[in-house]
């Protein structure tokens, strides 16, 4: 391809409720809230340079508007409107200035249905990682990845792939060697994106990055000390694959972060994609609990760039829908 | 009381394998091997000067063989013996030399039928603290506690606080406030013993101390590993009650072990007992999961010290097994 | 002796100015702030539930009013004014209430001129260890000890240890074999107070105890994001004497306090005192850089309790100001 | 360009004794050694899948033989050949095999005089990040950065910014604006590569990726422990400059090490280079100690490729040695 998708940069999704959900991802998880207005909240986390990472928009429901893209140049744009069009998906451009903060926007939808905007451009603040003062909760620092539950991983692993130029780091398969999941990136890091096999799509969850493993420990006695344990569904734990630290909480309205530190660099073309039996346990807990069947069975839905209304959902290609140790 | 016992000092108990249980101990958790022989093998932790907190004995099947207190004087011995004759509890003096490294004994059954030594000196060793280089694992420091589960708790806490000189630092109570746990102790931490209600005698865990959280995280990391993930129980976590940020583990006996960090000084006499309710979740796990079954039902038998034989063991006087919220 | 003294409890000391000693004690460092008038300020850390720790007082210049030891007993009060007066030391009593939250107070000035409080009662207040949320800075846990500058510490030892019933758990000889510097508890950590020849008496520094080695990381972040970078004088190092991580920063009127973490269990009566060579270069700083001179040269005056004057100070006995190795 | 370097990836240099050599990178620091032979000893960090990324070569006395950039396609060889040769500087070939693990080498120097190595091929070996048995001493990661000093920073930097597509992250500017030192970086992270103002060229350091700053501290204790307590030359301390939480060691032939941990993402286009002022105190130490005069005037000649021979160095350009404030 000749075009430069940095990495996964912005998130904007529905919460029912701006002040609960400013607690949550300010007072408790350390977010930077960079702005906000009557209908929504920007932010962003301590090492980020620009304006914000999350949009949180006040809705009635929850419901995920986009997975955003940053593009190295203004010219990508047209040539990834070109590739979507090529394969008629839908596209539609959107002029600077009319999303706070950002500049001229491809929106798109995916091949598996979901709504990506891609951008090149989206005003600088202050970076906050010396500010070590207004560091608290989990002192989030960045947009890691976003998680996808889909219906058809192979097909969207296709697309990402060979014609948007990810490449695989890891990926799960079952025992007839169908790929079950996949976690794909463009920054040199694990992932950028990760495909799960699941009815959908839907926004599994969105992963922050933090700078060291107290950290995480550190959120969880603090989401507890502010009522929030009941938000914590799934760890601390480590996974096998990505190597990743972990936590999972809930949101509020039920969206899924996680909390997430030490997986490792990614830049080499001779690093061979990992592969994971589906039913090896250390695959998904390398240490600690089993997931919770919320973990596997719950998930955000996506809305329609070009109507406002949900995305359909279809039933998931591959059977399994969790691996053997946990049912 | 006219004697000072001074903390909870070794556990004498069985293993079925020493060599699979040097692995775990050694190996894995990184206690010092002060000796062995044929039949034991002596641990202790980094920063104890004691020659061993822990003999592990080669036997057919598990059985703890005693708990044992450090005190102050020669002379407490014979106070304690008279204390325990004056209330019909079994005795008996064991001569220096008889159990390696360790002084003169009076060995004792308390009144839930628990077996008990009391002895003054044991020989010291150098003391690992600031030898880094043989930091691994979980980097065990030193015994903490040990926690029973017993049928009556209210009798034993009588026993040991009224009797003994222990202090409650912390008690779980039920909906008609009897009590259900309690944390007592004789060092300024948190708890020396804990009692469960539950049926028994029976040894819950034996808790080791670590100096920092991340010395936890990173034990579950090397216990995976080992291969021996499927020995992690319970946590990563953090206790309501007394604080702790634990992690419980079972040895290739299925003995339970806790790996424990961050209690607080409780030398004040004008610190209250806190009380928690049975019901309140917080108490049990301030974040994070619920405990599994296992945790509740399992433990380890005693020995007593007079037949060689198990204790007898009787149902729990109070009906409630487990808080409601794990139910 | 037929009395208990349990821990070296409170300090009171002076500052100029109680708005920026507040935002150095209470915003950057972490300290829960009890109350305060217009005169003081009580704080206390977040594991206590004593109404306070260390009481900033306002006056024109630094000094140090009063080290408070908590006892037992009321009782013990008496015995200890009993055996200062034998030895001729100054006692005065002060009733109960004259000081913010302070039962009876019997004061008392030592041996070496220092001036001391003896109490059995301090008001209770709120314990905030599980208020995550309220964690900032150095999440200062609790009073620790204090170490002070004397000109004869062999005098001030013998006193302390056979007198007041302190234990010496570490000590610098010199390479005649005098005690250069000693390490006192009367709680079963390393020190509630140390001694150290030099000009004095006078107060070196505070220590108050942190709950794990990343806090004290963090606190460096947080002095230097907050302009507080030059109050750091040494440190973040390991002493090998008491095995602490250790930093020392100096408040804004120049006291000096030091954040620790790492000591060791010390209730053992077998545990033989650990001797240093002065000159050992890894007994000052295990690892890491060499003090500097400020830290042997200043320290804080004391102030006579019975005249409000300056105590008068004495050259020390020994030599030798500082290790070999520093100069 | 049309070229991709990817990354700086390996280091050649001269230690005098491979067995004390051994004992201070494998046992002390952790390395991996991948293998040896009576010449060399091929070491690697816990997550590197390559076969090393430090050579240590016996030899009579200190020296670097190469600063060794992986590239992403054979292709990119020729091309960089052909960038080298039109500005007259210096290349060689080597076959592939020539050198253990590597594939075709191209050798250059660049125009400070330091030897280059660029190859898209090394032998890939077993990653060991989840052997977590393994880890001891400082942990090492992996290869992070190599710092240098160089006569003329400014010509160094246009040189390796407009010829080789490396992207500066933070520099330093005197008081009249000229860069005095610049960090620069493909990899997206601060840098691949820095230089310093100074006499040159001699190779500054090399810098180790470590996973958190308990690990960072974790090593000082070992290396003590282990007699290693004078190899620790600076730190640990903060960076204003890069974020990074550092330690400066040196090996026992004096050659310097980075440990480091805190740096950011540095992928954006948009990220501006951040410009510290020379005689800013933040910008060497956030907060900490002043780095020895050692720091500033020692570091390791360079070796020429052609002929073996020391590479001559020049005087630096800018007046200014080191900043201000350590004067």
């Amino acid at each position: 391809m000749d075009f430069n998708i940095i990495r996964v940069a912005r998130i904007v999704m529905n919460v029912t409720d701006l002040n609960a959900s400013r607690d949550f991802y300010v007072n408790a998880l350390g977010f930077i809230e960079t702005e906000s207005d009557g209908q929504h909240i920007y932010l962003r986390g301590l090492e980020e340079h620009c304006h914000h990472c999350l949009v949180l928009k006040k809705a009635d429901q929850p419901g995920v508007h986009s997975i955003g893209y940053k593009v190295w140049h203004q010219e990508d744009l047209e040539k990834i409107e070109r590739l979507f069009k090529e394969r008629n998906l839908f596209t539609q451009w959107e002029e600077a200035g009319k999303q706070r903060a950002l500049g001229r926007v491809l929106k798109a939808t995916d091949p598996s249905g979901m709504p990506l905007e891609f951008f090149s451009k989206m005003e600088t603040v202050e970076r906050c990682l010396q500010k070590y003062d207004l560091y608290k909760g989990a002192r989030i620092q960045r947009i890691d990845h976003v998680n996808c539950m889909v219906p058809d991983v192979e097909k969207a692993v296709a697309f990402y792939t060979d014609e948007l130029g990810f490449r695989c780091s890891e990926y799960t398969a079952t025992e007839d060697d169908r790929t079950w999941a996949a976690w794909l990136h463009r920054k040199p890091s694990v992932h950028d994106i990760a495909f799960m096999n699941g009815e959908g799509p839907r926004l599994h969850h969105v992963g922050f990055w933090l700078s060291d493993p107290m950290s995480l420990i550190h959120s969880c006695d603090v989401l507890a000390s502010m009522g929030y344990a009941d938000c914590i569904e799934r760890g601390p734990g480590r996974h096998g694959l990505s190597n990743a630290f972990f936590l999972y909480i809930r949101d509020p309205d039920g969206n899924r972060l996680e909390l997430y530190n030490g997986d490792y660099l990614t830049c080499d073309p001779d690093f061979e994609p990992v592969k994971w039996d589906i039913n090896d346990p250390r695959r998904q807990t390398f240490w600690g609990h089993k997931a919770p069947d919320s973990w596997f069975e719950e998930a955000t839905e996506f809305i329609q760039q070009e109507s406002g209304l949900p995305v359909g959902q279809s039933k998931a290609v591959l059977a399994q829908q969790k691996p053997d140790f946990v049912t």
